[in-house]
């Protein structure tokens, strides 16, 4: 496989990728990065190359803050120490350790605002989300989860309940307001963090955040830190994809939209929660 | 067919029927008591049969106010009056064409509320909400249309929209909150009027609500004064599915729920607006 087929590859994987959430999808690109620098044909002439390729994945998902920062970190290391191959190479993995270990704290911090046997209600899917209901798999809760469409994705944090044994009710995204009267709390991922305090996370989002303060209960954002970017929520560009994937009919004077994100703003969250509580040293 | 063959057929009709309004529901179920009525083979001494069938009606779809209440009128004048199956057949067919025109003053009512050139983002399937965008056709307006999982009634809403060439948008349940912004009003149908002024309508019709009210912007009900009852919120039996209908994997610790009503209370309603502003003489 040539340098390009390997760029064109890992950039096609992480432009479609549609059912991870924003920190795995800046892991993926980390590791694809460091298998290109890996690559013995090339030479050292060519860390540029993979320069040039870590700002197009920044370009081609621009909704996906972890990707912006931990490859904007990786880029100034890589040039400014002017690092070989395989020392960027290696700076990409312990950046993909790095922010394992952000998720992880996160999701411990998160779990100490949660008392055993609460009932949980979440929404779509994302690496914080896992790691807190390992962590609350330890004790009593319970789960519900919405379907989050297009994707589902929700099915896929459905999975993960039932082999964690988590008693787990899944919903229609249009059932969250009915069931949040059953839950104790919401506690959602996000994709960004925006200056003021709001965040970015997949459209649904906002609805239970509305239902989580009408029915007077918390409304928690459990995420690293490595989302935050220096933008308000007029300032961002909201990723909108194809209608196709609703797999509605197409009818005559009717546009079908899918736009997967949104923003929720501060004023209805309760707490971001992130691993800021017991600091880490960056790589 | 036996008498007892085309009950059965009835029952399973209005059973099963999921994509209709609980309006177009009653309907059904009136002109089925009047084909019941007109079989040639039913003796007069027949009608407690048929008035059987209307109380076995009632009971299969208890959430179904229209159906609770044209039928009683029914079965009262039936009853009273002591009618023969011919008498009993029109008089059900009356009621059916009662109804159909509460259905056309409450849409005429409700465009008066609506000026040209209106963005109107609606919920779910019902017959005033048919007839409130054939008559908004003749002047500029827009729609924006939510899936209305699972049953997708959505799709059947923008296929009117296509026929009516009303420029719409077609969005799933979770993206109602974020689009709202791009919309000046909802109207939804209601399945039930409540006695506090709540209305039961589709799961996502409560989260509609909070976004209008969020966004400071009207929430209106249109339905015929058929759909009032006299129960409280905490007395209403919400249909509950099959979780099947979801598509959903099954898997072990996962119950999947199909709640397919919800509440919406009263503070979050601009107004019912019902025939009542030119109001009919009972047949």
């Amino acid at each position: 496989m040539t340098n390009d087929q390997l760029a064109q590859r890992l950039l096609y994987a992480i432009q479609n990728n549609r059912v991870d959430g924003a920190g795995q999808i800046a892991r993926q690109a980390l590791s694809g990065l460091a298998d290109y620098c890996s690559q013995a044909h090339l030479t050292e002439g060519d860390i540029q190359q993979a320069c040039r390729l870590a700002r197009q994945l920044q370009r081609i998902r621009p909704s996906m803050a972890p990707l912006q920062q931990l490859l904007g970190t990786w880029l100034r290391e890589v040039e400014q120490n002017d690092l070989s191959f395989a020392q960027a190479a290696a700076h990409a993995m312990q950046l993909v350790q790095y922010s394992k270990e952000a998720v992880a704290r996160s999701a411990s911090a998160m779990v100490q605002r949660i008392k055993p046997g609460s009932v949980v209600i979440t929404h779509s899917w994302s690496s914080t989300i896992r790691e807190l209901f390992c962590l609350l798999s330890q004790w009593p809760c319970q789960a519900i989860v919405t379907e989050s469409r297009p994707g589902c994705e929700g099915y896929r944090t459905a999975e993960l309940m039932s082999e964690l044994e988590i008693p787990c009710r899944l919903i229609t995204d249009a059932q969250m307001g009915v069931w949040f009267e059953n839950a104790d709390m919401a506690v959602i991922g996000a994709d960004m963090l925006l200056e003021d305090g709001s965040i970015v996370n997949k459209a649904g989002s906002y609805l239970l955040a509305l239902a989580a303060k009408a029915a007077n209960k918390p409304f928690y954002v459990c995420c690293e830190t490595f989302k935050q970017v220096d933008l308000l929520p007029s300032m961002v560009e909201l990723e909108q994809h194809n209608g196709n994937e609703l797999g509605a009919p197409s009818l005559a004077h009717i546009e079908i939209k899918n736009q997967y994100f949104e923003v929720v703003p501060a004023h209805l969250i309760t707490e971001v929660v992130t691993e800021q509580a017991s600091p880490q040293k960056l790589p």
